[in-house]
């Protein structure tokens, strides 16, 4: 089994493209990772998902160890068998969730033990346990074990929890430490103090990873603040490892962030979206549930090839969406990770390009347009 | 436009093979349809629809009216194009929802007045009005207006409102008088009194028909009852016609009423379930959320060749069903059609073979050996 390695292709200013190599396949960057948060990319069928063009999901450390158990999937096979997707699977290392969806959690030094919310049962997360439970689901792209620090925080509390996170990246690296076929990423944390993130990317660096995530953000802090922090830090890491920039975003955002040199990115935003009946689209965002769509027969997106704007019209979603139909889900989760998908690959062409300036300009311009376009 | 036929191809016993052609495509029967209530078969798109065999879907008039309005779809091109479901499709008369769903009802000689159960808002269904819905939707196949009995009802109920939907019937087909391209199909009513349904059946094949239907049973009469009723009413039917149970039913429900020389089904018994978590096997139901499945790496039925089957095993499927994943939905549901398609074409072969009866002992020992196979 081959390893994970990065290869840098082009810049174009701070903007870059290159290629992750894994055991299940290469992911060309700038990439989404799709969310497939319980084994299953919600409403998509991972071959649904493949079409989209996306070549790497997520998978939830903490949604999977409570259920079905990393154990369980390590009997099946591990996650790729189990759900069924062949390529490139990156999972986080529970600590954000512990954080925002565990009940009676307490940290110490040692870890978290907390209980579930499905169920209340008592489990325990170390540095170690969540490195072992990502290598018996057969992760491409392991993450080190960390602690979220809460938003907003004051400077003394997110000093202290960056340094635990530091604490526990050393611990997760050791724990890796001979695991062959995968990659270990460090998260830089610090809020929104550029001492405390400087810190906190120096560290990770001087312990040496195979990629570096940025982590902590999107939470609140508005997106100026979020672009102020990947100023600080991205200069700070080494060109010829990947980073990524986890949780983000919108669509501007990501451009944004491409822009500051960051190279990989995962959110809800797109599968959860289409669920609630919205849809992103090359001149913003579009609210499937608003009457205005009830008798319109034009495609979501005349330029997208997924099968909701192939096959139907805004009327017919709509109705969906109103209805509660499945359907509605579904077609929207699709045409989103396609949106998405799409925008990654116009900003790959860009920087392969030299024209990243342009295409960011051009994108401002469109969305600024209106959601529907003449007829 | 070619309009609306039936060839008998085959007879074995009083089972019956044969093909109707529609405007829109043939239709083999016996045949199953997919209920695609609100102008979507739930969590299927019309292409896996496709995929499972079927050949033909129906659509739920009172829904329709109700959202997103006949009219609208009529608009929009249609109820073919505005779903993306280029094949026949069949529509109900509204009756039996009207009974089942809506508030404030009131039936008069004239029609039903009643307010959706959406929105309060006020309708009439009246036979023309039955008709004309039914027509600006598209349909290729078009139910006469009826009112669907209450069950149980004494015989004096029944035959008061077995005679009604009489008087209905002829103005349904007064209605429909002149239309081309689609076929009207009357439907035989009476409850479980077997005078009223000899009745019913000699009535409307005096009026004439391109179809008739059995309607009013699997209201919870049990199937003993049903095969009775058909037994009394099928053979008082034209041969040269094609004949529909309405509303069933359960596998061994369907090989009963074809054995009788019933050509077409529909049921939301394969859809709901799949939604619920059971499937559908040549050895029986089987209930995915049972935590026996949780670690079995089998597929639901190894002789299917569904996405569901051929890609995942029970353990992924208990998991998804427990997680209250929409793609444990999608995948059951396409797994439930599947079987219903794969059994309806097996019966098609053993008719054709003339081998119906070893068909059906075959069938009814297989379900009783359990619902899994040995490893």
């Amino acid at each position: 089994m081959s390893g994970f390695g990065f290869e840098l292709l082009t810049t174009d200013g701070r903007a870059r493209s290159g290629r992750i190599s894994t055991a299940h396949g290469v992911i060309e960057t700038p990439a989404f990772m799709p969310v497939g948060t319980a084994a299953a990319v919600k409403a998509m069928t991972p071959d649904a998902v493949a079409e989209t063009g996306a070549q790497v999901i997520l998978g939830n450390t903490y949604h999977l160890m409570l259920r079905p158990g990393a154990e369980r999937v390590q009997r099946l096979g591990g996650l790729h068998r189990f759900m069924n997707w062949p390529g490139p699977i990156l999972t986080d290392s529970g600590g954000f969730q512990v954080m925002s969806l565990a009940e009676l959690r307490t940290v110490s030094e040692a870890g978290v033990t907390f209980r579930s919310h499905i169920d209340g049962a008592l489990f325990e997360l170390t540095p170690e346990r969540s490195i072992e439970i990502q290598d018996i689901l057969g992760a491409d792209i392991v993450m080190a074990f960390d602690e979220c620090t809460p938003w907003p925080a004051d400077e003394a509390t997110a000093a202290k929890s960056m340094r635990l996170s530091m604490a526990w990246a050393e611990r997760s690296r050791a724990a890796f430490a001979g695991r062959a076929g995968s990659g270990l990423f460090g998260i830089v944390q610090g809020s929104v103090y550029d001492d405390l993130r400087r810190e906190s990317a120096e560290t990770l660096v001087e312990m040496g990873f195979d990629g570096y995530a940025v982590g902590g953000l999107a939470v609140g802090e508005g997106q100026e603040t979020t672009f102020r922090v990947l100023d600080t830090c991205l200069p700070l890491l080494p060109d010829d490892r990947p980073r990524y920039l986890m949780g983000v975003g919108k669509p501007a955002d990501l451009i944004g962030a491409v822009a500051r040199g960051i190279d990989m990115f995962d959110c809800v935003l797109p599968t959860r979206s289409g669920r609630t009946g919205q849809a992103f689209t090359r001149r913003g965002a579009v609210n499937l549930r608003n009457a205005r769509h009830a008798e319109d027969p034009r495609p979501v997106d005349s330029a997208c090839a997924c099968p909701a704007c192939r096959d139907y019209g805004r009327a017919y979603l709509h109705h969906l969406v109103r209805s509660g139909e499945i359907l509605g889900s579904m077609l929207l989760t699709w045409h989103n990770l396609t949106y998405y998908q799409d925008l990654m690959a116009a900003m790959r062409d860009a920087i392969a390009g030299a024209t990243f300036d342009a295409f960011a300009a051009a994108f401002a311009q469109q969305q600024a347009q209106g959601d529907i376009e003449p007829l």
